[in-house]
């Protein structure tokens, strides 16, 4: 038997990274001592757990002491870690260490560096020949304030459950990261404008609540149909049955094409009023990607998803709060990109999209499993009323 | 070959029956030949068509122009059908027709006798012992006015397309059947109660626009739950956050067993709000049918399920707008036993529960999927503005 | 600040008994303080955590206290609890305790006393008149030796997961179930039948690997009707696309009707294949169940809730494995009546389905999202290959 | 009222050309008459229908026309159609016709001329600039043989409904395919791979049953990393339980950059299994497109979506059978680039994907709600006994 003792510290247990340690050592097939324990006496306090892990092989050993670390376990003596040189250009060594989205530090002539950004699946480049290194990681753990909306382990609220006091509390949620300065991102599909929650979306951007606006080259193009024409492939939401053709997705396109671009629809007045619209005038920073599923596209559109890639962490890069709204693809990305710190919300009328989006950002997120136009005009309006009420924010 | 001259008359073409018949004969590797064919120059015109069917066995023949008659085809010249014994009660001969909800005859001494009430999947009793006998079916045909909410083939309203036209709508609608004195049933299910719609359906009850209300144990537990402890399995609306446990829900039921029923209780002001209380104050029938997966149950449920159905059979039968909200189960019960010509609505948040329940009423209902709790804010507000403006209803 | 001590025994932090009580505690508003822990050295150890808990009121601290007991937590110094009596039969006290379906006992007298059967959602009768009584609950804990099937935390294997090493492992567990003598029941859905898995439960029944059949009327008539006609509501499987009417379906009932129950109509050689004429063969005890959806029902069904919820839990009593195989609104009944040792395979195409049904049994539950007929179709095949090597058998 | 004479030829009512036409009329509140109808006698023959259609407004009229023309009505006394020059290269006039995936003709100077290719949602380029040109579409009608397994309407096989008998009709009508020298593409999702399915498709490769591979960077990925260390998301497959990281799949990614790309991999024999091997191994063309949810990506990957497009459309160009397999996203993507003669398969377990996936190709599509591995084991299966039996070939 070969064995390796590591240390766990912080909120180890209510953030369930104790569990989660001795789960993934049980699971190897491994066995475990548990060597030393302290518990925080209060729920603000730190914890500590020192446990001696035992396994048949020295690789089954590695591999496993590997995977502790990344929930946080620092092996008592730092093992000693080679960096090797790259074989090429985006090829890295082949047992490269595969990074976290948690914050991680490198251990480095004798120092902890961090490493920026602390990136999911990635490898870390040192910038000089170093022969040893420690990794450490530092999970997010759950707040114990006891008054946050993110607190929560399992966040869904469920299709046959109450929104309503959700949707208040990410109102002042809000409200709060706008004064504290933080960056909202949206991340929206179609189903907003299709559903008629253009409106609401628009609303929330002449409230300043909107910095950045992640979507696909569909979602402007419904959004300026829906501003050219009043359609929706065709339909009118005011009848919503006359439903038709196609053929007005296909003309909002080459509108936008021939006026250059849609800020040019904008400025040549063309195209005026809409969520692109509100954007333009509101300087709200639009993120347009692109997929073979597109027509057209418009010419905002990012169409390599390198470069798109790229451009989406840039943008990214100093958000605090992201709002994945009926986007799953798109959602799915974000949320990778994200560093765990960001609270998102994410609302689909799908529980298995929410799910799946909800799961990047285990203890910052909230799902909502609702149709998005309610959702989004609840929040509009929520927002709006204590806007309105220069008195009591002044109190708040 | 043996062949055999069918039928038609009607809106044939734009209810899809001559397609369906033509269908159904290609699909049973039959063959045609349209021995003659008119159709209406203008859309209010009824159409007709003549059809020899022909088939490679006599028994194939005769299993296809069974199915035939069951799309309203007419078989030219009435071949003689026996009427048989009942082998025992509930007990039938054991090549009886089976019958369809559509509007049915049988020729009998010469003369068609309507089947009522016209019931699908089951057999014909005649009373007198007669030897022969046609029977014809009369399918509902789509509408041709053009004005009509429930007119159009596939009316699924998704989740990535705007509700309030349709809602709007469905609100006339609606009035237009309270002041034709037409019957109006809710089927609900608990997320109505879970979800804070609750109170949206109590308006509704209070305007008069519920008229029977179908529902499970469930649906009556969690009401009484919310309306006595204000808690959905134990969690508190307001605070959505305070997930809990079961107690409370079981505590509801015991405090109905207490009082002896939901009625009694009402009267002995142990409920004094919530749906149940509303369908008490207003007179609206409640009928509570039990299941496998039941707590309790209250005393009102009827638990046992043929005698639910002849009870449900027996509420239905004047009912002439039905709205299944959030209750799949429930929904499909009930669909199974509307006449053809009552009109539906389903809302779920499901696409697949939509659809199901829609299918049984194929030219007479409208699917939602949403959740349900804005959908019923949005009824109840139209309505409740509608019933506002008195002077407004006498110019309609 | 009111304050009680509780203590937790057992597997607690890899059980996740320790963090979910902590979470519980937070939930609450409450405060903690952990006056002493111990925890086991070696993965079969016991662990022990002495933890002070505060709130605001008595009356929080009361009901928090109430759910951690819930939990298996015992509070240090038992607390008095009344004995009331029931205002009438079938009503409770007003503030009776909730049960659980863990291992439960009453102080009384002194001693411990086993509730018996441990049941969810219900009241304790005790006896005889006594003034004091203190609720001890002992949770399943996980199991800790590292070779078993359902010791996973989320067992559920997702659509994108690979299923054949699962049904392996289930083969072998169901082996080791029949020799220790367990009693394993089949909770079965439709669409066993409708897609051909028949077949491969019959094969089951022979090999002797079902001492129960759970299910509905639909069940045993897709059954009957597939046995008599070769069909599924009149399509034919083995030119699959010969869709087609309700009819067979109704005479499948009524066959039965007329011979007056199915282990009639296999006694009088009208049914002779199928998956209930395997059970009338092979002494599989049949519990059928009627819901307002049927359609008959067939005589042996169970029509009455109330009736069929006794007798399901008197035939799961000695039940040690089930499987719930496409069958929601059966599998959730089924489950919410289990003791919560025993171990439950649930296979449904819908997700959501799998997820609802394994949370009832989080420690004992394996959870596939598959379609049901390859699944029965290798589930037969590996139990028959290692039926049919005696050798092997021995050997292990 | 304005008034526009339209005739439609063909199977116009089985193939649901007629009820579709006077669908839209009554729905864009337009009026019709029947001049006259001659309906085919036989189901071979073919029909014809003059209808006078009346609207309000010239516009109306205008639009509706064209609408119906997409269902290929053809207007009397073709209305003149004017050729307008492009504004700008990628821009269109800004009322042009927006074509279909239908056989479509453009009449020019007295000539029909076909355009090709036909494309859905784009606009016609005529060469030299004329000034009138009619448009004339022939939509695909419905089978009339009765022996096509894609003869049928709603062609969609249910979570609970039988699929072993469309498989073996799908295997009989690939080989047919095969014989006929038509080219089957495969456009497959992760799942494949992760379910265990690859080795299936392999066999359907090595029998020379797949043409061309479209998928993304996932699909790749995941097969590389079982083909290098047997794993899936670090997942076993032989012991479905080692859960575990993420790492081998990086590390895949990282071992085809450093051998160049897929192809060089199996040169240098990196890579010496798994459906990426098979491809290179038996020249089937692999189209792999990017994402911006994509880790890596691998060399072969096209990034840039208008390019991806490019090469889909070139690389479909000439394909007869597409199987769509656990993919949505490509699906959609490859399905709307279809002419509307080719026949389609959808495998998912998802029912919703799978409708979405086949109406793009109403008449040409069989979609099964399944598990894609059991789906590809028993297809592969089939096609390999029948290639097994020489004789049996020959004499079919």
């Amino acid at each position: 038997m070969f064995s390796e003792t590591i240390e766990l510290r912080g909120h180890i247990i209510d953030s369930l990274i104790l569990p989660k340690v001795l789960d993934q050592i049980l699971t190897h097939g491994a066995n475990f001592k548990i060597a030393e324990i302290k518990i925080g006496k209060k729920r603000a306090d730190q914890s500590f757990a020192r446990i001696e892990v035992s396994a048949e092989t020295s690789e089954a050993l590695d591999e496993l002491v590997l995977r502790l670390r990344q929930h946080g376990a620092e092996v008592a003596k730092p093992a000693d870690a080679q960096l090797a040189k790259a074989p090429a250009d985006g090829v890295f060594p082949s047992d490269f260490y595969v990074t976290t989205n948690q914050q991680t530090f490198v251990r480095f002539e004798g120092k902890d560096i961090e490493v920026r950004p602390a990136m999911m699946d990635s490898a870390i480049a040192v910038d000089r020949k170093k022969r040893t290194a420690g990794i450490r990681v530092v999970p997010v753990q759950r707040s114990t304030s006891g008054t946050d909306l993110f607190q929560f382990i399992n966040a869904i609220v469920d299709a046959d459950e109450p929104k309503s006091a959700v949707i208040r509390e990410l109102a002042h949620e809000l409200e709060r990261a706008r004064k504290a300065k933080g960056k909202i991102a949206v991340v929206g599909g179609p189903a907003i404008v299709r559903t008629g929650a253009g409106q609401h979306l628009v609303r929330l951007i002449e409230l300043r609540y909107v910095d950045r606006l992640f979507a696909g080259n569909a979602f402007a193009v419904y959004d300026v149909e829906r501003a050219l024409f009043g359609t929706s492939l065709g339909m009118n939401p005011d009848l919503a049955f006359a439903r038709g053709g196609h053929e007005n997705h296909l003309r909002a396109i080459n509108a936008i094409r021939e006026a250059g671009s849609i800020a040019a629809a904008v400025q040549k007045k063309v195209l005026n009023h809409g969520v692109m619209h509100a954007c333009v005038r509101h300087n709200v920073d639009i993120v347009l990607t692109g997929t073979i599923r597109d027509e057209g596209p418009i010419p905002e559109v990012t169409t390599d998803a390198l470069e798109a890639q790229k451009v989406m962490r840039r943008k990214l890069a100093d958000v605090s709060h992201v709002l994945l709204l009926a986007a799953l693809q798109h959602s799915l990305a974000v949320a990778s990109m994200l560093a765990p710190t960001v609270k998102t919300v994410c609302v689909d009328i799908d529980p298995s999209a929410v799910e799946r989006a909800v799961e990047h950002q285990p203890l910052q997120s909230i799902g909502l499993v609702t149709d998005v136009e309610p959702f989004l005009r609840e929040l509009a309006e929520c927002i709006a009323k204590s806007e309105a009420k220069p008195g009591d924010r002044k109190k708040q």
